[in-house]
């Protein structure tokens, strides 16, 4: 179906906030089949609401509304979507009492604003029956109307879960199947995946997006048909052509993270991880221990920011820091080695390097990053330069770090089947 | 003047590629005084392009459109808009001689299609005369219309130093004024703060925003008028009492981070800074090392996710595991003073906590998170109870831990004045 999405707030038509909900949104339902058309985005005035929505509803088959659905004097997409609609505002009694259950820890001066949350324009279906934050659809003269929150990650959740799969049972013209997939890869350019998947593309109902997520790439496949068994078999097919033709710079299928994965292969080797991080200051164990049950593999960390700290807790020999520097193969060779022995863990993964914006020099410019890999068999190094800022070299290590543990414990599997 | 922001690309209603010049523009826009009452995004389809500019004339001063003016099949824009407003396309032949003194370094085969540049609307001004790249502007009926490249770093630059500039010249009706503060503050909800700020708004000209961006909660004020005397006084009396309303809930003004702001009171108090994390897991290690300059005053920090590791590392004595388990404000305390010593740091801060999803029990539910801070004078313990999911919680202790430590600074700040 064709779609159009209205994202509402004066923190992005002031440019104080980037709007990613309406991105998210979109990719998710091209991904699903439906075209999006138009994204608007407007601040929280009564009368544009108002006039946006009735136009936008004009035009498309349905509407996803974000934001403007708080508690607080300036949220005002409920209000002006009744009076746009001529559905005038209805208290949700039921609503507010699931509201209240789920919010049991708010004070109770702030709960009386909570009412608010259950004022819905006549004719709205809350979009999940355990309400714990705004969020409803209505379907106007036949079409579907998505209100969502437009706090991201309320609204990403809300969005996968529940609008996703209302469309897909939308009763349109004809029914469209839709299988997807997404390939997140790390270690090749867009353009060498792109030059790769490339004979893949351009068959009627195939549809493979490539996705930069500094420092993955994500890579999408979408087989669209009117025939249920034809569009599994092509996917089935294609979805095997991709797999061979990517191998191992895939480290995760669809909501998967590397670190998830990384998780799964220490599990599965019944192996345990220590960190010694420099130049990523914490970033490698703060993705690691996202993950939940990561204490079960993760015996802890060193953030070993000073050098003082390298040679104290890590037993770096001084000579070391004197004779290469604090960002050398040697240096996070016995950092890894350090770890692994202070922590008692399996492997040892150490990361040092030059983060920026100063500290380069023209024998080790910024972006320079050394790592190191202590194993029962011995502790391996390797030495990349990275390009970007000081945030985005220090991602693109951590990322690095990650991917080298999981290409070497899956080549440390295979040895041992 | 009031504008509207046109992006034109199928890759961005895709949700291909996430539209960062719109934001782009909306901040140096507003900054500059302007206000953007609708971002529109819309696909490579002239007649929808055609339709789009028409409408958002009849609305804007002024219109920005970005994308669609490259040398591919799929740029459409200058077509559309030449027909949607009767503007016939022209061949500029000083527009062509200066882009191909300006490409030299194009292979030749690629230089016939850099013609197409030089078609442009009649009446169209190219932005810049030395041409290096798509951009150009026309008046029409009076309204200044600027067409600028959807690659996001020329954007950035043309919109910068030609459009922001042209527009400032402007012989609009009745310029308007406005300034604009960014409020970010930490411990108090959302409602709470609306509650305070509430008496402040409803004034014409006056707009208070409030955007949970968790675990913080950021509140903007604007404020707009035609006289730019009776706006200043304006701003400046609420902008104090917004700051008398929250003190030190505010935690830093505009484009500063919650770590940049502890590194700026580290730096001032001439102190280092040590880590103890449990349940954060290196989240807060990595949010002081994004500031640039944090080896100034970050000494390190150990991740002490098992037990031996508190101990070891950290020297907590065994019975406050064994008699107060790891989540407590006893083990807490013993982690700061421990990390303290062990990096040499003037302030040691320790978290350890349940993020779940599992671990918690009815004594200590998840969400449960013990916090010390070791200082120079001695040692401090607090346990919060947040909610959410394991991000959630890591997330929100985090930011927990910064901000006491930033409390703390202040108040040894004021101590020593």
């Amino acid at each position: 179906m064709k779609g159009e999405i209205i994202a509402i707030g004066d923190e992005l038509t002031s440019g104080r906030i980037l709007n990613t909900t309406s991105y998210f949104a979109a990719s998710r339902l091209f991904a699903a089949g439906h075209e999006i058309s138009a994204m608007v985005t407007i601040g929280d005035d009564p009368d544009h609401i108002s006039r946006t929505v009735l136009e936008s509803l004009g035009r498309a088959d349905f509407l996803i509304v974000t934001g403007g659905l708080g508690v607080t004097s300036d949220d005002l997409t409920t209000e002006a979507v009744s009076s746009a609609l001529a559905r005038p505002p209805t208290f949700y009694p039921d609503i507010l009492r699931a509201i209240k259950r789920n919010s049991r820890d708010v004070p109770d001066d702030l709960r009386l604003s909570l009412e608010k949350l259950a004022w819905l324009p006549a004719g709205a279906h809350v979009l999940r029956s355990e309400v714990t934050s705004a969020g409803y659809f209505l379907v106007h003269e036949g079409k579907p109307i998505f209100f969502l929150p437009g706090v991201p990650h309320e609204m990403k959740e809300l969005l996968a879960e529940t609008v996703i799969t209302r469309l897909a049972v939308w009763e349109g013209e004809e029914p469209r199947q839709v299988r997807q997939r997404l390939y997140r890869t790390m270690g090749m350019a867009e353009a060498g995946i792109n030059a790769i998947l490339a004979v893949f593309e351009g068959e009627e109902g195939i549809r493979i997006g490539y996705y930069p997520v500094f420092p993955e790439v994500h890579v999408s496949l979408t087989v669209t048909g009117v025939d249920a068994a034809t569009v599994e078999a092509r996917f089935n097919e294609l979805d095997q052509r991709i797999r061979d033709s990517l191998g191992r710079y895939i480290f995760a299928i669809d909501d998967q993270t590397l670190e998830g994965r990384v998780g799964e292969l220490l599990t599965a080797a019944g192996a345990t991880l220590a960190l010694a991080e420099s130049c990523t200051g914490g970033l490698v164990a703060s993705k690691i221990t996202r993950v939940a049950g990561s204490s079960a593999y993760f015996r802890g960390g060193v953030v070993a920011y000073s050098n003082a700290i390298k040679v104290k807790l890590l037993a770096v020999p001084p000579e070391i820091l004197s004779d290469h520097g604090a960002v050398s193969e040697e240096c996070a060779r016995a950092m890894a080695v350090g770890v692994k022995e202070l922590a008692a863990g399996d492997y040892g993964v150490a990361v040092t390097g030059i983060a920026g914006p100063d500290g380069g020099s023209d024998e080790k410019p910024l972006g320079t990053v050394c790592f190191g890999l202590a194993t029962a068999v011995g502790v391996e190094s390797e030495t990349m330069r990275f390009t970007g800022n000081r945030q985005q070299v220090q991602a693109a290590a951590a990322g690095h770090a990650l991917n080298r543990l999981r290409l070497f414990l899956l080549k440390s599997d295979k040895v041992t089947e």
